[in-house]
């Protein structure tokens, strides 16, 4: 059984794991240094549980130990009990959505690992934003996608708001990190898989005829929020493929679509 | 000309447009009051400058005046030059991506007058995520949809993030708001428009089956992150359709795509 300890102390030392939360860069070097991700709400911390993720520990409200109290009896770590005050001065932000668990990092699968039992994969470059990573998690859950693969800069799956926005499909559904952004790729494509570089560039070719035309594996390859796909990769997949856009859109200011719905069409077209 | 002033003190009263950006709740109460909106950047400012919004004042580090220099000298407000120390004190957050403006809001056409230049739009229920807002107009514009029409309780599209997530996408696709969330939908319905209710319910029909039987007007109903769609609006509606999932997405928790992506399919779907 976890063992419920009340700690009024913001500064406590065993409530580090939980420290400002909202601050990347401190919070980037903190989980990579301790191996750590934190989980936020009962749904998600359920699911990282279930996908063999060992606790560190667990930081709440007393008010919240019910929504957890299936899982609490069969955990061996303390469960921090906090006032609102102090996990607010600790976090750095309100904690309305209930329970935050630190939990332990698995390692990852290799690239050939998760390559093997996959017949559509994502592929995604140097992404910066959590949300939208985790969005496009729950993209590939809800539309068959077998697993992610993420360039070595692209953003962690595991941070909190990636976590939440994902639905925890961040802990469902397969993904491995590329070691090599320059050769890594050319792994995939060995692999059997038919790469497609998704881009608003106009000359691309139309999705959906390339789409038609796939009939095998295939890796679906996006870009970044700021900059798109590098020349490298674009260069490096069997095609480059674009979205239609309206012919209207650039006058409204929008030269492409927002990486998530991109992703989610094409994953979409992918299944029909 | 614009007036440059040097302001040192996050406390001066000039500069209560733009205190704590990051409080939503505040910021609701002020922006409405006032009459203001805020945006961000200079592309974006000058995308709501060009679509007539009247500028109350901009904010900014001197090291940005540049990035502004084509539309100072037309503008006829003051320019607050301040430190990164005062933006931050004074906003709660650090204003590293350029200048900020505070723009007075125009009133909204009424729903008629969107409606009857309209052949696509998309409804949104009570969304509360000012990101998802903002995506979803930048879909709008990239494929084709011709307005968005909000429920009484959706989220602003002019609030900070929805405007900066859109790339401005809010001042070129012409909005309306419902006064009355029980009557409104009617309204749609009998300026034409075929109604689908977009539901990951089983029991909904295939999205692909009902656009290609809906050849004239559609307006593509979305509903809320948590709860969805009103069961009143999803009667309302000509059809409820889905977009299908993965047979597998449940057992990894995912029971819905999010709102964006559900969209961006949607649109992409009437395209075609
Ligand atoms: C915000 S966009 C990047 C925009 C960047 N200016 C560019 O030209 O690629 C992020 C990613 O979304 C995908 N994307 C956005 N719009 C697209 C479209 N119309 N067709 C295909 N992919 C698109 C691409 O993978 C892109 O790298
Ligand atoms: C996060 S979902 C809401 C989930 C909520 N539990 C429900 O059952 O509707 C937000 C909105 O996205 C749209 N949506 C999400 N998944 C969808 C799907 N598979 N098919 C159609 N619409 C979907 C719906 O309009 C929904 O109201």
């Amino acid at each position: 059984m976890a063992e419920l300890i009340h700690v009024p102390d913001a500064a406590d030392p065993r409530l580090a794991d939980y420290v400002r939360l909202t601050d990347g860069q401190l919070r980037r070097s903190l989980e990579a240094a301790e191996g750590l991700f934190i989980a936020e709400g009962a749904k998600v911390i359920r699911r990282a549980l279930a996908s063999g993720h060992l606790p560190r520990s667990i930081l709440m409200a007393e008010r919240w130990l019910d929504s957890l109290a299936d899982v609490l009896p069969a955990l061996d770590c303390p469960v921090y009990l906090v006032s609102d005050a102090t996990a607010e001065a600790l976090t750095g932000f309100a904690v309305h959505r209930g329970a935050l668990a630190s939990l332990t990092r698995l390692p990852l699968p290799d690239l050939p690992d998760v390559l093997a039992s996959a017949r559509r994969v994502i592929i995604l470059e140097d992404l910066v934003n959590h949300t939208n990573v985790g969005a496009i998690f729950r993209c590939a859950a809800a539309l068959d996608v077998d697993a992610v693969i993420l360039a070595p800069r692209c953003a962690d799956p595991l941070y909190r708001r990636s976590v939440k926005v994902s639905m925890g499909a961040v802990f469902a559904v397969p993904y491995a990190r590329m070691t090599d952004w320059h050769k890594d790729l050319s792994q995939v494509r060995a692999a059997g898989f038919r790469l497609l570089a998704l881009t608003p560039a106009d000359d691309a070719l139309d999705l959906e005829d390339a789409v038609t035309s796939s009939g095998g594996k295939v890796g679906l390859l996006l870009g970044s929020e700021g900059d798109g796909l590098s020349s490298h990769w674009i260069s490096e997949a069997d095609a480059a493929v674009r979205i239609p856009m309206s012919p209207t859109a650039l006058a409204k200011g929008v030269d492409s679509l927002n990486v998530v719905a991109a992703a989610a069409i094409a994953c979409y077209t992918l299944t029909r």
